[in-house]
């Protein structure tokens, strides 16, 4: 690749520096910086967008805020221009698991694929803007390849280099099971770039590998080599564990305004900056700034969280919404009343129900035991009376206020006619 | 499968002894017996034929007797009316190596494929009934295959097995590259078995991995699982090393009679009972008998070996080619004068030639400095007498006799018009 940096202007040069420090704040790893850079001054002599690939696993839509990390990287590329590939892995989604052995890889529908896929895109909306984002289903190629392009795909990989993959030398070191489809998965990702083309391929860190792979199949199959951007995992609300829905540490993107600005206040102080810098697309200067107003005390960490808190719940509600949850929020734990909104729910089952059986219906707890549990810890009011009892029998009046916990309310509407 | 052991007559349980006998005779491995027993007395009590199926790599078609050993395994079933299959692997033929870096595995157009495939099937012809075997061409299936199809069949092994395969096990511990297609080769073969619903797959050891990988699959697939059956390894004329084309210590079922005969004559006095058992179709109690008399001195191993040249000349050429190729060896090595037929070479050349371009001209040598390695060791003669002198320009006459060591034979008729 010719050197592009040295033919430009000094007024590209600046550009191309802003664009840098903004495209590589706050990522895990760009492999290799050299060619990064050449590839954003390319792209600006040329006037050419570079085109930066995503690809998604088909099976899992729901996406939380530990899933925007990538989003919000993307999302400053198109910012500047840049094209966006999101890629639908639908076809290892479409094949599952042939051992049958994987819960996690169950064979999927072309309904559940799609269905999964517009579920994705519309949550994506909330942080890209869709309609400059390229959308591609790799079926469309991979499906088209027979066993001899398949022989000299794998011909274009020795054995000891996939073996390098972590979690494979890992599970062979112990005598786990790998089975052998499963180098597949990463010369699939791989062999998307090569169809796509891509300039930068971007994940989390767990994605190391199967980028890498794109990249070395590009150069295989004669092709300029992608540059491999690796975003950090996010750690969830307790600051240890990484965001997920397994581990109930997370903020989901549908959550409610009130739950979203709510939880956000709870991170530690220490990950402030990180949430800022993975989930907000604030400059970097402006996020330079309140990190160092935080370390000389400038800035209390109450008030940078709640800065974060309406921030994340205007990008995935709007500010309005943002504004409420903050008041509601101040109302309830600045004051100790209880907020001024609180959704309603028509209550349509028996009058006279057991106080765990209540929850759950309610879905205030997704089961009996937890529900137990949290009246054990007296997280349960009803009225705003704490509930001691489990064995409770409920006495359902319209407008009874039922809490869980300090964040969430639920005023009971009663059907009068049953 | 249901034992039909049970199920034979008294008659028939002695036919299902024999038959064993004489099909175990001589292999390295059966697995399981047991299984190949059962699958004998099924065939017996239903009087349905096995399927027994050989592999073959269409890229190297000249056959040796090393080869043959397989082949005369294969003769034996058949003269018990069993189904020989055929595989020409010539799908991996055409997709040759997709590195680039193997001197074996050089790509074949379909023209070589078939090329070969029939100087294999002219020189199978000399062993097995070719009109009662079946040929396959692996392409026909493996060709056929999608992307999703191959993820399922590697879904079937695990990688720890792959690597159990020795070759890729001894490469991989030196740090030699092993490249991932590779992997493919023994699924391709295994999955034929699949296709085919083999019963028995036979092999050389080197081919132990491989075969198993059919049986492996055929359960993965639903089947019936094929039995094992590998053939010891071939030495050659010098007893030591594997009999092969680069070793020069084999030799070739096209050889001449004479050639033929006279190589056999030269094997090492061990090696006769091996060849013998593994490469005529001799009864076994026959060669039980041969092996007795030789161990007590009531068969001289000079005419055991006479014997063993007759049959195999027999086999590849004819009778009478056996007889008189017996009688040319006795009369030049018993009798020391010249064989009564000599091979006689129309000479169109130069009548004035140097010797050494005399004898490549001829391909009596292959090169000229094994020509002069030849002269020095005293092993050319014309018309009886030894030349000692490499520059020794010759003067062609009609009738003159070229030696070459003590077997090699040539008379030149000299076009008379030139």
């Amino acid at each position: 690749m010719m050197n592009y940096i040295e033919v430009l202007t000094d007024k590209q040069l600046e550009a191309l520096e802003k664009q840098f420090e903004e495209l590589a704040s706050g990522v895990q790893e760009i492999l290799p910086v050299g060619e990064f850079k050449a590839k954003l001054a390319k792209s600006i002599a040329l006037g050419k967008p570079l085109k930066v690939k995503l690809g998604l696993d088909p099976s899992a839509p729901d996406v939380h805020l530990g899933h925007t990390v990538v989003l919000n990287k993307l999302q400053r590329f198109q910012a500047y221009g840049h094209r966006i590939q999101l890629i639908i892995g639908d076809f290892t989604g479409k094949i599952g698991d042939p051992t049958g052995k994987s819960e996690v890889r169950k064979q999927l529908t072309d309904e559940e694929v799609k269905r999964n896929a517009e579920t994705y895109f519309k949550q994506f909306g909330k942080v890209l803007n869709m309609d400059a984002v390229e959308l591609h289903y790799n079926s469309s190629w991979l499906s088209e390849l027979n066993f001899e392009d398949i022989v000299r795909l794998a011909g274009k990989i020795t054995v000891a280099r996939m073996l390098e993959r972590d979690d494979f030398e890992k599970r062979l070191a112990v005598g786990k099971p790998v089975s052998l489809h499963e180098f597949f998965y990463p010369l699939m990702q791989g062999y998307d770039s090569v169809v796509l083309e891509s300039d930068i391929e971007l994940g989390g860190t767990d994605q190391h590998f199967n980028v890498l792979m794109g990249r070395h199949l590009q150069e295989h199959y004669g092709k300029e080599k992608q540059v491999v951007i690796t975003m950090p995992l996010l750690e969830g609300l307790d600051g240890v564990e990484k965001m997920s829905k397994s581990k109930a540490n997370y903020i989901g993107i549908d959550d409610t305004p009130a739950d979203m600005y709510g939880k956000t206040m709870s991170i530690p102080d220490e990950l402030m900056v990180k949430y800022f810098k993975l989930l907000t697309n604030l400059p970097v200067e402006k996020i330079n700034d309140i990190e160092l107003s935080l370390n000389d005390g400038r800035l209390h960490p109450r008030d940078a969280k709640m800065l974060l808190g309406r921030i994340l719940v205007a990008m995935y509600h709007d500010h309005s919404a943002a504004e409420q949850a903050e008041s509601t929020f101040k109302s309830v734990f600045q004051k100790g009343i209880l907020p001024e909104i609180i959704p309603s729910v028509s209550w349509e089952g028996s009058l006279q129900i057991g106080i765990l059986d209540l929850l759950v219906e309610l879905k205030l707890q997704t089961s009996k035991s937890e529900a137990r549990k949290m009246i054990k810890n007296g997280g349960i009011r009803l009225n705003g009376e704490k509930v001691a009892d489990d064995n409770l029998l409920v006495t359902i009046e319209d407008g009874m206020v039922v809490q869980v916990g300090k964040r969430k309310f639920v005023e009971l509407k009663v059907n009068q006619i049953k």
